[in-house]
């Protein structure tokens, strides 16, 4: 096929790279350059995850994205890559964006996305989620029938947390980092700590499984999940 | 690995048969049987998926899954593909169940772990879901920052599926099948027809994309997917 000046979203899955989609290795294959993003003068967790696969004379354009609450400051780094990545396609070459998990699924992807796709096609690659991470780990169906799933960001307010969760038979509460103690208040004044399985880094290196209730920690990683299956079919399998 | 006796459910991924996992691949590798379900006198679809992949000495057990909506007759065969199973296992024999998507998400699978977990364990390979193949197809993302995100099934109420859009961000509504003209209706009625994007059988080689409002048939596949995107900071990127 003629890549030429072409763009990818690459999903690269959760953590193990054997949980790679074969449509996501062939277009590493081809690609002549991968964009990812890597914390300031720190690592690349996706970059990591997709090592193996990447060709050695791949060209690199490293997205330094600054960790701070602010959006401004991370603004300007996407600009700047996207300005990058369009001076490559421009050039006549193809891009493979890595994305952790699945683009189009909380990615920071979708920043990149948001700046180039009015300008050029953007093909996207779906990846296996750090949710389906999490539920296979857990050894957890999250959904049969009718049940309603929803998915929670933990930054989300208290009472909206608590609310949300009433609302739904299986939450997936996302991004828990310094909200824990938030989310495990939530959950224990809606008596459902038994129904709460905590994971962190799903199928990542250093994955860990813990009871919620005996977290000690007021912060979990980023990367940690909280999936409550409250009610629902999945309950009676 | 001495794979002896162990059971996998294996994610085969919505239809594509390149968006199957390596993880997925090295399972069937070594597996010494493959069980899939496949309806009555007809084909298997998620077998046609990872035909391609399946050694060519590998033993096969087919569940034959009866398309009614009482529950018996499918517990019944499922009773007997677990006794199937079960009987491999116990001679030694490792096993590979087949999944559309995602094993643990909304798959007759559970009805097998269900059967099996108590017994033996069953390791879970994730899978590429209907959702992430469907966002990616109709490019379109799903989640950002802090954005809710509801996966409703037709099949509910009329009311409930009101309520429920309402109460999320971001709605998947999954299982549309014979329920279309209801959730078209609700949709509607709520004014987000421009927010809807409907998508048939994403990835899989009949795939197709339609606008809702033009669809003139009361049925839909029953692998249909309506994304609706009502609020959230993802309609802002």
């Amino acid at each position: 096929m003629s890549v030429n000046g072409r763009i990818w979203g690459v999903g690269i899955g959760p953590g193990d790279p054997d949980l790679i989609t074969l449509k996501a290795l062939k277009v590493l294959k081809v690609a002549d350059v991968v964009a990812y993003p890597a914390l300031e003068h720190g690592e690349s967790m996706v970059r990591a995850i997709a090592a193996q696969y990447l060709n050695r004379n791949i060209e690199e354009i490293v997205i330094s994205v600054p960790m701070v609450a602010d959006r401004y400051p991370a603004q300007k780094a996407y600009n700047k890559a996207a300005v990058s990545i369009s001076n490559a396609v421009e050039n006549g070459k193809s891009v493979a964006i890595l994305c952790e998990g699945d683009p189009f699924f909380f990615g920071s992807f979708m920043y990149l996305y948001s700046r180039l796709s009015n300008q050029y096609e953007i093909q996207i690659i779906p990846g296996i989620t750090s949710i389906s991470a999490s539920s296979a780990e857990l050894g957890l169906p999250i959904g049969a029938r009718n049940d309603l799933i929803m998915v929670i960001p933990a930054p989300l307010d208290e009472l909206v947390l608590r609310q949300k969760i009433l609302e739904t038979d299986v939450s997936i509460i996302i991004k828990v980092g310094s909200h824990l103690n938030k989310v495990k208040r939530v959950i224990i004044s809606l008596g459902l700590i038994e129904n709460a399985h905590y994971i962190e880094r799903a199928t990542m290196a250093n994955q860990c499984i813990k009871e919620l209730s005996e977290i000690k920690d007021n912060h979990a990683p980023y990367f940690s999940i909280i999936i409550i299956r409250r009610s629902g079919e999945v309950l009676e399998l």
